[in-house]
């Protein structure tokens, strides 16, 4: 019988985790192999097996893990991140639908998951997203009232843009990100609304507003968690001595008294 | 005989606050379904009846603020900015002008100051506001006089975009935007007049350099304020510790020494 | 005979700054108006002679100053520039070139050299500009390294955006903004010259990084002078007490020794 | 004999650097020359002279340092950046290939390794780099994964824009710097895939959030780095200075107990 204890450490240890990275890796240059026609041609039948069998090796990974850690195994978000990915590949229909086709790339991300660093930075954007929340439903809204009002108000005259909710989310998206947003939206909408940039200019400022508003609260929440993380660390030790020290002195004066 | 404190109370209390807030969520729903063709065709009338439903609430709710808090309402900024969204739909021509029937929408954001979390946000946005006062002012001067050459220099030849000192704002604003500044407006101009690139390349440094100084500012102001809240807390109430401390030891050798 | 030196006082007090901060609104006005045909047909004589009689202060008010304050009168950089500015408006030949005409809006600056906050917002502008001096050769070079390349490369291909040392900097600007950069050049570049790319996009990199960097410049210089003053005023305070402090329990304690 | 050690000296000493910097300045200004034809036409010969004795005396300095450092001229990156520089106008061919040639004004890059103050930021830069690998590495996947994708579901439909990975790769680069992203390659694509921007949306949004977090690493690190190295020093004195006299006070208490 197996011991599951000693297996979860195996699959845990930097051993495996290097192996797995290996694989990761060929899957992605076969990944990437199967998108030039030449490369095909010339031996598509051994990169779609090299492909197979690295599915092969994430599955029985994945299996084991499952008979290792069990339930637990769903408690770290990263096993859940794995298991999405590597179900993807394994979706009915994914011989034939070419999105499912291509979202087997993703696979690639497993990397993160595999190598620390990497998993370090992806966490910490993970956790900066909670303290944007505000800022990122104010956006939402900002969208919302801006999609409804440019339906209602441009979409009978410009419905490639503005014909539906959607597509005039899209467009206000574009014009957020600054793309053609006059040449190739606003004046066009202008020659037959002049007053269209009333609605318009007030929305690029309130969003690039809120955006910029976003980066400036990611930057101090960064200075804030290294600044206290650093210079408070020696700054705690000092102040501990000073008030050894005082008591040394206070008892020293005590003792004297009495 | 209707007690006005105890309504005031009620009015201002979490459960009809959420309340109100469902009443907006359902609101804009609504509001959304009226752009859609299908919606109105098939439950036109529900639509019409809900969002006339929601009016009337929000219009009972600002009675019974004005009466529970008479002229004290419009102490409250929020309340002002409630009673002027209200008072949008209320207005003579509502029906008629799809202007006046798009910015019913804005009644969305009237969730900003039901909700304690997005109304602290867009505080902070308006508190941030005074401190660039100088900078907007500059901005504007910048454009005034941009706009007065642009129209001088470049209107004859280019009516379309420096006709009018409205036309160069708003040109000018493209261009600090980054919007097509080269393909679309300055290569064009250029070609009739050689040097025009003397007038827009400083304008984009001098812009940009002063929207980066606003930035600046605000990530400034934001660090220091954060920076001040946190960590001096600590330092405080060490530095009146320490100063105890040494009270104490001195009040023991004057003691000793009397 | 004047008084000199009341005179200067007179000069540079609050009411008399407040008259010139009028007369430059004024004429902020009136050369606005002059870009408006309907304005210059139905008034033009008044615009032109409220222009003229504003011109005529600041020519006193400069001519005042340089009698009160004699050659001292130019160790101020703001003095200086209102004499260059006043001394537009009067060159020869400012009636005939359109250039030097629409140059005289330029006189709105002035509300910069009279009003104490926009002073000292375009103060800090100009004293955080030697600290990027580095940055700013490094970008000179970069773009006259890029700009002989792109010439010597592209240029008899595209002689339209390459053709010479200075299209190829205007060309390298545009791209260096990110204004049409892929669609409207190096795509049509890379038509002829496949590898183009090579050199594009590692010149966006580089010039973009330098930017960044120019703002992380600023950001950090800004925060230090911020921190540094305000945090040490109360820090210094504190050390001091301490220091004395300490020192009066060490005269006790040397007091009692003797 | 040639004393190495003064040679030495001589060669890293401040005249020489000055005497570089000119040859520099001078071989700067007749490469720019030689992209103007009637410069060429002029004075070509003369222009092609002075650059070969540019050249000449970039190689007697390099082949002098050399001689009076032997291998260890290599321990220093500067020197291996100017070998690599003259090295490139001296390969075979320089006067064949238009690229080489183009490449020989890569020379001026000298002055950075010359001038103590842009070398100190360039140093900068370069160490700024390693605290970004792991967000390097991670838009690398990114770009992979992304152009993987595109190729495979775009590829077939628009060869121009994703026909290859390096296609693909190429035009992703184009969608984050956000250049006619919306209206020069989304909008077509989803003329015939309506669900693309399902791909290019979060393509866009998680690269720019990407971009804007290596942005604030820089900012954070540059503030840490300049926050440390100023107030700490200050701080450390006074931290020294208060435990030294807390042990004076007591000693003298240790003293008068004995």
């Amino acid at each position: 019988m197996i011991d599951r204890a000693r297996l979860g450490e195996f699959l845990e240890g930097p051993k495996f985790s290097n192996f797995i990275m290996g694989v990761i890796v060929v899957n992605a240059i076969t990944l990437g192999l199967e998108t030039s026609k030449t490369a095909v041609s010339y031996a598509g039948g051994l990169i779609s097996l090299i492909d197979h069998i690295c599915l092969g090796i994430f599955v029985i990974e994945l299996v084991a893990k499952l008979f290792a850690f069990r339930l637990s195994f769903f408690r770290k978000g990263w096993n859940i991140f794995d298991f999405i990915i590597v179900g993807i590949a394994l979706a009915p229909g994914t011989e034939g639908l070419s999105v499912l086709r291509a979202l087997r790339i993703l696979r690639v991300l497993r990397v993160i998951s595999v190598a620390p660093s990497l998993r370090r930075v992806v966490e910490g954007f993970v956790t900066a997203l909670p303290g944007m929340g505000s800022v990122f439903v104010l956006m939402a809204m900002i969208f919302y009232i801006g999609a409804v009002m440019a339906t209602k108000l441009f979409g009978p005259s410009f419905p490639e843009w503005f014909g539906t909710l959607g597509l005039s989310g899209y467009s206000l998206f574009q014009i957020m990100t600054l793309e053609s947003w006059s040449m190739g939206i606003v004046r066009p909408v202008m020659k037959e609304f002049p007053y269209a940039w009333m609605f318009f200019v007030p929305f690029i400022m309130v969003t690039t507003f809120a955006v910029v508003n976003l980066l400036v609260g990611l930057i101090v929440n960064s200075m804030q968690d290294a600044h206290s993380e650093e210079s408070n660390a020696a700054t705690d030790e000092y102040r501990d001595l000073v008030m050894k020290r005082l008591d040394q002195i206070e008892a020293k004066l005590d003792k004297r008294d009495s």
